[in-house]
């Protein structure tokens, strides 16, 4: 027996993107059905960046979301770019009035998944052998096995996925049809997590001669930071005091700067790739977030590129049901942020990582980037405008 | 018989960098001897860029040198960066209140020797066999030989070394002491005079698939293009046909751009790369220019970089032979300008050019990126100040 359920939009990945497009078409009257193979138990528990452009914040309040991120995220007005030794705050509120926001995408999450509960949603989590059908036809449909057991069967209008980097959505785009982008980069980073008080107010960007590093903070107690490494690195070789030992070396300078050590309490080494996959509309599947794109962790793009794409296509939805022929449009409208984000990432990973084969004229560069965009209003503007986010839309 | 000639500054290289520096030292009071291996003919007889920065002009102009530069040399308001078959202007005037000056690089040369002459400068073009000698110590030395076959010997305070790429000079600080810097790009320009009307008004740097091109100006019947290359591309493999029909094909799109052909009368790969030597001084020899710097010539850098070297290098001799122990201070001033120059080169380097080992992600980047700064005021700020010039000591 298959219970058969009908809905406007079926939505494949219950993450950020998937629940905030649910929750944006729940907004316009349209109803949609979100499944997900995670239970919410793992979403929650999994842990992930989380730095929030003003415009993400916007629309996680302004939506009715809930406003839990002005209570508990903090606002950053700035950046600091550390190299040769010596900071350099990049200051958001001066340059472009914005800020970016310290808030744990675990927590967008945990906003979304209330969110939806509170208004009704159908967001099915923890579901078993999915699989998406007749993608070309008028009614695609999205299969699964409820934690119950029962089989499903969702027949909706438009199916969204928004099921991540390893989007089984992707697939349903015949590959004559699909062009996948990628640069892959030689090194990671070696995350933890640290028990220990705030080392700095802000997130520090480090280029140091022994690769870059990322000084982020959690809450008063808990710090995440990040050491640039070998993708192949084994988080074994690496005691507490090794990690310190290296992470206080790629900080130091003539200023004294030093960490806050603390007993280290997650070690994890993260790989990262730059990803886009085109076309990110095929007849009535719709792609959505990290399905369409992946950008390397540096400036903190991924979650923000994934809600700006739901904002785009909750918006043509909503016209398309109201009978406009606007659909075409969301490729090429999400399609010019994601290359903006795309470069910037690069832009970013690059300045600030150190290549295995550079050479001495490509260190000495990096640093006469770095003091070209911070002793330069325009640059150090630039930077900043492309960090907090350019303007909806564009 | 050798005739020895005292003087207080030794100066070996007499292209702009070198007549430069002789001229603001004469102002100063201070007298030099300028020797060049090229007779003068040779010099103005090589085809060389001419992109004067607003700060090159001034100083051209401002120190007495000639006036010429403001009659002859066209002051353009901007540049176009082409990309995806369609024309973006960068609008200095408008973005940072200055312009970039066509004037060609023979044409600064002629005016300072002319000024030279006129002041009764000593310049000594076409000697040969010409050596450097006892750099360490008080009264370090050039040895030569005139064209009328006398031998010379120049004893100066201070010698330095204008004497280009290939400098001899250089090589006068021990190689222990020297460290070069270097990228090697794997691509060159292919240059060409055509007799032709101007194709359009201001430069236009152009990114195609078919990799980059460059339609800039030279009078109102001669013109000077180039195109990316293979660094060992034949000359006399490429017809005029073939050329011109390379040349429509980077520059075409939607709007039907196309180039006014003509007769093409010069033809020629250059090949370039990034270059710096430090240290710009080793007891009393100072090198300026060429001799301690090249650059790629996307964005035009190469002879702006010369002249502020020598202004620096002026300004720190009048003061040393005034008394004050300030001449260490002109590596650390020089270079702070030379990297942030050397990082803007390679970024429109390779912001334009087409990697052979580029792959489809990095060119719809490359689009990404041009697209980023084209559409942002900061980001063409950012690239309008550093192509007009830094302001001056920075």
């Amino acid at each position: 027996m298959t219970e058969v359920t009908r809905t406007q939009v079926g939505i494949v990945g219950g993450g950020p993107a998937g629940l905030m497009l649910s929750h944006l078409l729940a907004l316009a009257g349209i109803d949609s059905v979100v499944v997900d193979r995670r239970t919410r138990w793992e979403i929650e528990n999994t842990v992930r960046a989380g730095i929030l452009e003003d415009d993400s914040v916007r629309l996680l309040v302004e939506t009715g979301v809930s406003d839990r991120v002005h209570r508990e995220g903090i606002a950053h007005d700035g950046i600091v770019l550390r190299y040769g030794g010596e900071s350099h705050r990049i200051d958001f509120k001066g340059l472009v009035g914005a800020a970016s926001w310290l808030y744990p995408q675990t927590d967008v999450f945990v906003d979304l998944a209330n969110a939806r509960a509170r208004d009704g949603g159908d967001v099915r989590f923890g579901v078993a052998r999915t699989r998406v059908v007749d993608v070309m036809s008028d009614q695609p449909g999205i299969l699964f096995t409820a934690p119950d057991g029962v089989e499903h069967e969702v027949r909706c209008d438009y199916l969204v996925g928004a099921d991540g980097s390893h989007s089984m959505c992707r697939l349903e785009v015949p590959e004559s049809l699909r062009q996948h982008y990628v640069r892959e980069y030689p090194f990671a980073w070696f995350g933890i997590l640290t028990e220990a008080p705030k080392s700095a107010p802000e997130l520090i960007y480090t280029h140091s001669p022994r690769g870059f590093a990322l000084i982020s903070q959690r809450t008063d107690t808990l710090q995440r930071m990040y050491f640039q490494c070998d993708p192949d690195e084994d988080t074994d070789a690496w005691s507490d005091d090794r990690i310190w030992s290296e992470l206080q070396a790629r900080v130091a300078g003539p200023d004294g700067l030093t960490l806050h050590e603390g007993p280290i309490t997650s070690k994890t080494v993260l790989r990262f790739r730059s990803f886009v996959a085109e076309p990110m509309r095929h007849g009535r599947l719709l792609l959505a977030g990290d399905a369409a794109h992946t950008v390397p962790p540096t400036g903190a793009k991924g979650l923000n590129l994934a809600l700006a794409d739901v904002r785009v296509l909750a918006e043509l939805l909503e016209r398309t049901f109201a009978g406009q022929d606007v659909l075409d449009e969301y490729g090429p409208r999400a399609l010019a942020r994601v290359w903006k984000a795309q470069h910037f990432s690069y832009w970013m990973t690059s300045m600030l990582h150190t290549h295995p084969e550079a050479n001495a004229f490509d260190l000495r560069r990096q640093l006469g980037e770095l003091n070209a965009v911070t002793t330069s209003t325009a640059g150090s503007t630039y930077l900043a405008e492309s960090y907090t986010g350019w303007p909806t839309g564009r």
